[in-house]
């Protein structure tokens, strides 16, 4: 880990390829266990330098930060992160405040929590706390999100759409994320709340990304080209990028959306998918 | 329509290739409108005959026979049908009795109701009642179904199991359905309750059968090798016949399971679907 590094002229994110930056993304699909073994929650500390990580908990997605924030205070310390501190941003002013950004630039882990994923984005994209958290994700930290959190770590974003429906014309809005990693889009409460019409009908709207549903109490943790699965559900990869068939020329509205041909994998803790061949690896196998 | 006809030797369906039946099958995802433009039900009244049908309702799968016969012989004489009766089987015996065997023997068409598809099966499977329904069936009548009435169609069918969730080991239990039609696994209310997961668990059993979930007010109408979807929703098929991995043989109780390379088509009103071939067809296109 490379702490305290002086903050230098911020790196763009966009222009960095996949699997160019040193640092890992834990990205969790909600509701993961914080009073129990906690897996995946344990992980993230121990990637940010356990005894060692400094975590920053960022609160800007919740209404709620302050009952967040000690949550989460509680849980990093009593799995032994060194410092545990919460930045909240309600606007973008917060979000270029001086002491935010020497937060995260001291920080070896980042957390975005639940909430409203458009909420992270509104206040942080385009101000110094984006600028430092790309530079300090380039150089090797560990930048995590659960739920809203997770949904705002690609380039494209689910912002909303609707739950247990086939993929209709009008099921889910999409729009720009924080852009961590690139040719992939994120749902979470996936198996839970019936959401692959959703990631179906994201898809459609850019086949070569892969769309990613990952389920409640499990993470996904990306590092260079491969992620890789932990906690107690399923990632559902949704790949549409050799589709035979969509009727998207000819619907609007609330038409349903014709599909032949997506490819689904459906992984579990242990197995890695690689991001750049968009091959998925069951566990103990190499690709 | 070939109404009347003495009943000889009962034909038994499962020596029956595929796409040999002479009647259709029209298999709703449930919820199907009854009150409005009524579709779907307009459809199976007029395959059956229209004005000169003569529809049969089979209660066996509701807790409330008298209701749901009530309320879908008003329907079907509103949508001009010539005759509608109710046979209701709470057990083997009301099977057998004669005057239920004699109703389907001058029916054109068949309507099984929701409820639970174990009870449709538990009692009507191995009675002179499903003798004379598959005699019917291969000679040219339309069976329809809703729900329950829809996931008993099959040779091996759905009969219970979690919604919304990933595939486990415990998600789904299957049994022999009716067997109108083979090849395929149905479910129904299949996005409004998020039951890929099921579905996917399903086939994994025998991953050379098709899995076809249907959604609310959405069906298929099964006409020797094809079928094709009407309604208001979709049709999701899911075929792993061709998947690369899965972990079946390491998993137990609860565990997830993971599956690589299965393939999914989302179908809508107009589509066709080839069950020899396992290849859907856009509308207007041929195979």
């Amino acid at each position: 880990m490379n702490q305290n590094q002086p903050l230098g002229k911020p790196l763009n994110q966009s222009e960095v390829g996949l699997g160019e930056a040193k640092g890992a993304l834990v990205i969790i699909g909600g509701a993961e266990d914080r009073w129990g073994d906690r897996q995946i929650l344990r992980e993230f500390i121990h990637l940010a330098g356990g005894r060692r990580s400094h975590i920053v908990v960022l609160t800007a997605a919740t209404n709620e930060p302050e009952e967040a924030g000690e949550t989460y205070i509680e849980v990093f310390r009593s799995l032994g992160a060194a410092d545990v501190q919460v930045v909240d941003t309600r606007d973008q002013k917060d979000a270029n405040r001086f002491d935010a950004v020497r937060a995260i630039g001291a920080a070896t882990g980042i957390f975005f929590t639940g909430g409203s994923q458009a909420r992270i984005v509104e206040s942080i994209k385009g101000t110094l706390l984006e600028d430092v958290i790309n530079k300090r994700y380039l150089e090797g930290i560990v930048v995590a999100g659960t739920s809203a959190g997770a949904a705002i770590m690609t380039e494209m974003m689910i912002v909303r759409g609707a739950s247990d429906t086939s993929p209709r014309g009008d099921t889910v809005t999409l729009g720009p994320g924080m852009g961590f990693v690139r040719g992939m889009v994120i749902d979470q409460h996936f198996a839970q709340r019936g959401r692959l019409g959703r990631l179906i009908a994201a898809l459609l709207l850019d086949p070569a990304v892969i769309g990613v549903g990952i389920d409640e109490n499990t993470a996904i943790i990306v590092e260079g080209e491969e992620f890789r699965v932990l906690g107690e559900g399923s990632v559902t990869v949704v790949d549409e990028s050799s589709t035979t068939y969509n009727n998207l020329d000819n619907i609007g509205g609330d038409d349903p959306m014709t599909v032949f041909g997506v490819k689904l994998h459906i992984l579990v803790a242990g197995c890695r998918f690689n991001l750049h061949s968009k091959q998925p690896i069951a566990e103990g196998d190499r690709l």
